[in-house]
């Protein structure tokens, strides 16, 4: 992959600012050693039609390399670790994809419905009622993960694309204390967090915010 | 792969039947030509030692194949479409993977959302409430697909794993008209359960679900 530009918001609300999906794309780059270009959209430009032409869904992340356009932070992913092992090595391919769907599609949805319940509705009547349930459902992903991890450093025995995808599925739950009571989970996540790869992704997606802060109104 | 076996549930009611995730396993081993057995457990064995062995968050599909054990719908139909260019040709492979993302992290969220709300808890006050604000999401990702398949047959130029994936996951919808609404969307979805392979995984599915009828309290 060469000429690689990756696009994100220019500016989100403090509560979003580090789990936007374009991290996930960030990091992986960064664990590759592959450099990139940031391209930023705002709110506006989402669904404006030359962004639909990229994204069907006007949503973050597209990547662009070589020329062709890529959507969906898992398929990114998945396309930049097939070229790098160090994110999927060649004996563990199975296995890593299994988690990397895992992460996605098993673990995230009730994860980001407890993000959607306290972080993007939580001036609506309904939540109240409905975040003791959405907490069960969540915890019962996150007690068959730390169960998993119990002994382990990583999903599997090295780190690969399936930690970044879960590491920032995790993060999702940040404002709660939810993760950090699972002591496996608590110190998976610090050691993900902990790679210098994630922490220069998490740099370059936050140096934008900085420079877009808008003014209090 | 031989010697293939799909887990599945013994029984589920009937507003699950015909949704339960190992239907897209079953669709795509059907349309790769590829034989399975059928293993099934009851919602007790979900949480068992033994099961989770299998599958650490206790859920289905689990595929056994060639004595490795494989989880996670999304993975699983990956592992198929590799090895069977009918379900990705090879110079679609891209477009295939990020509509199969697309379809599982981008799509189902908020269908499955709806479906939650109208079918597992609508017994519970809050539904009421937070129900129109979860149509408009679901509406939101139902028309940027309706856009995108305005004039296709199928996601890509031909019927690819990406499909398997996207049908299943607005099937999610059969008890509202939301996805009927956009003509589009509702002669795409006509389009791919008319497909033999599809009747087959269905048929497969259900018979155990009629074998194991349970006996009205």
């Amino acid at each position: 992959m060469k000429d690689i530009a990756v696009w994100g918001f220019s500016w989100v609300p403090p509560f979003a600012q580090g789990l936007v999906r374009d991290l996930r794309v960030r990091w992986a780059l960064e664990e590759a050693g592959l450099p990139y270009e940031s391209k930023w959209i705002n709110a506006d430009e989402r669904t404006s039609e030359g962004y639909r032409r990229k994204h069907p869904f006007g949503v973050v992340p597209v990547i662009e390399s070589d020329g062709q356009t890529m959507i969906e932070s898992g398929a990114i992913i998945h396309a930049i670790a097939e070229q790098h092992e160090v994110l999927m090595p060649p004996d563990r391919r199975t296995e890593t994809l299994a988690w990397m769907f895992a992460a996605l599609n098993t673990v995230e949805p009730p994860l980001w419905n407890l993000f959607v319940i306290d972080q993007l509705q939580n001036d609506q009547a309904w939540t109240k009622l409905r975040r003791p349930g959405a907490v069960d459902e969540a915890n019962a992903r996150l007690a068959a993960l730390s169960a998993w991890l119990e002994g382990r450093e990583y999903l599997l025995e090295s780190f690969t694309a399936a930690d970044i995808l879960m590491a920032t599925t995790l993060r999702f739950l940040r404002h709660t204390n939810l993760v950090t009571e699972f002591l496996p989970l608590d110190k998976y996540l610090k050691r993900c967090e902990a790679r210098p790869a994630f922490q220069a992704a998490l740099r370059n997606q936050a140096a934008v915010y900085a420079h877009n802060t808008p003014v209090a109104a």
